[in-house]
């Protein structure tokens, strides 16, 4: 299989409705951004046995390594326009794969609209790794940034946190419960296909002060906006949003409550916003059929404060995540 | 070393002059295109033992990545603006050697004017790898395609062809020579550090009909050329240009000419143009002092064909070199 005939018969077919992609047969691609608008950019990166387990159906990789990348653009408040993807591909790597492949990018981007432009397919002496860049369109000086969190501010999370990192748990046999099937397949589909915030992170642009995307875990990415936005923030664990299926979990196995504030790949948002803000929210919560939780309060001062219920400083000692 | 260390320790560095890096701390970076403008974008990715050797100092590498990055940017005429990194570095890469390796990219940046704007850093269970997506800036419609040969048109190239090829061979103790010591370097030196054609790829817009660098090797890459121009090329191998030391190599060995036909990694630019375009790249080739040869002509038809001196078809059998 030559670079060639795997770029004309998997990954052409996907930039076929993107002038800019030049069909994929040029040594680049254009790209054109509306007036009023500006390019959010942002690249994320996979390897086999680091970032996914490695017997997972090729088109779940692919579908995961875009949704991280658009769970960056939708913490920006970004629409999709684009990517480019590198592939690492080792000896062996059969077209039935690449083709398979190709069917999850396919599937994501009807999806989520947006068209492959370009990109460059390599050997690997090691295992397989990809890449992707992902740009989205944004007004001018509107996206929604880290920096920006204001005292006063509310801390708010979409979703429910943890589940990824105790579904990995369990697809990994360290963890072992007796649980309901539909529990089980909850959390382990939470760590396989994670559901980038797209229309919410849109919809929050002029709302949020700061905004992120939790990937590495929820105190160390606040620890992050905290910083740049140089203020504190205090959480209240028992705020904190919780799956039925994570809380059974945490119930019997309290340890696992580490995976709550310090897990990996929840890919929820987590933004602030001024207490006025707080019937958009519930609006926009109710209208998208996506959980938005105040789980904490900005004051002034540094770093990030987890509080139990008697106002006790229950903060995990390690930092979060590290997909180095 | 924690991926928030190694970014901020010598990632950060390179991204502090580019506002829309926001400090590496952030999901995404902004990219502003001025009003007529558009954005050319490509991305390439190399691994080791595949695209180097794996022993060459991280400021090599470095700057090798970047500039086969830049060598496409050049092809289509754009003004290089700024770049997201990917890394995937294996258990016991060291500080320092990540250190080298920035130290590369800064030198590349203050050499080209170019930024880091952002990208990913991810442990792999294998090589070293890693992938820049370049971005440069373009009068909206004026890039350079590969699409736009006329028949009759002239096919150029810059620069000398096949000496990296040779001296990949010679890097690898395939060829052994009693060889000037200054061309084995010159030949070593032209597969470790390409020249991307920067000035003359900005210069030839408006010139060049079509355009694009030659990395997989001359005969396959012109071939894609012509393919989507829709013409047929017509070569003259007494007219291709060698170093000397490449030369040198070819008269005692002639079985590599097949590197100058299709040997990879030459970085060099193959365009067409009208006749009526000879002064222009004449004043061009000596204010840049850049060579550039006329080696053929584009006609009806398709596919390519290399003539010895007698019209003799000499084109060799197999394609190009192939990366994957």
């Amino acid at each position: 299989m030559r670079e060639f005939n795997l770029i004309a018969n998997h990954l052409a077919p996907l930039a076929a409705k993107f002038e800019g992609s030049l069909g994929l047969r040029d040594d680049a691609a254009l790209i054109r951004v509306p007036e009023g608008h500006e390019l959010v950019v942002t690249k994320d990166a996979i390897s086999q046995g680091v970032h996914f387990i490695g017997d997972e159906d090729a088109i779940l990789i692919a579908k995961k390594l875009m949704r991280t990348n658009l769970s960056d653009l939708a913490a920006k408040g970004a629409k999709p326009l684009c990517y480019m993807l590198g592939l690492m591909l080792p000896d062996g790597t059969t077209d039935e794969w690449v083709e398979e492949f190709a069917k999850g990018l396919l599937e994501e981007q009807q999806m989520f609209g947006l068209h492959l432009i370009g990109g460059d397919t390599i050997k690997i002496e090691g295992p397989f790794c990809a890449s992707i860049t992902a740009f989205g369109l944004i007004k001018s000086g509107r996206a929604m940034l880290r920096k920006g969190a204001k005292p006063g501010d509310r801390v708010y999370v979409t979703g429910t946190l943890g589940d990824s990192a105790i579904g990995l748990a369990l697809l990994q046999n360290q963890l072992r419960l007796p649980l309901a099937n539909a529990h089980t397949v909850w959390l382990k589909d939470r760590y396989l296909l994670p559901q980038p915030r797209m229309a919410l992170g849109q919809a929050l642009v002029g709302i949020a002060h700061a905004c992120m995307d939790i990937s590495d875990g929820l105190v160390q990415d606040l620890g992050h906006l905290c910083d740049v936005s140089g203020v504190r923030a205090v959480l209240h664990r028992k705020l904190l949003p919780l799956s039925v299926a994570a809380a059974t979990v945490i119930s019997s196995t309290p340890g696992y409550w580490h995976s709550v504030l310090s897990g990996g790949d929840d890919y929820e948002l987590l933004f602030t916003a001024p207490s006025s803000a707080q019937e958009d929210l519930a609006a926009l919560s109710k209208n998208l059929r996506i959980p938005i939780t105040a789980i904490g309060e900005i004051i002034v001062g540094e770093g990030v404060v987890v509080q139990d219920e008697h106002g006790r400083d229950v903060t995990p000692d390690e930092g979060g995540y590290s997909h180095l």
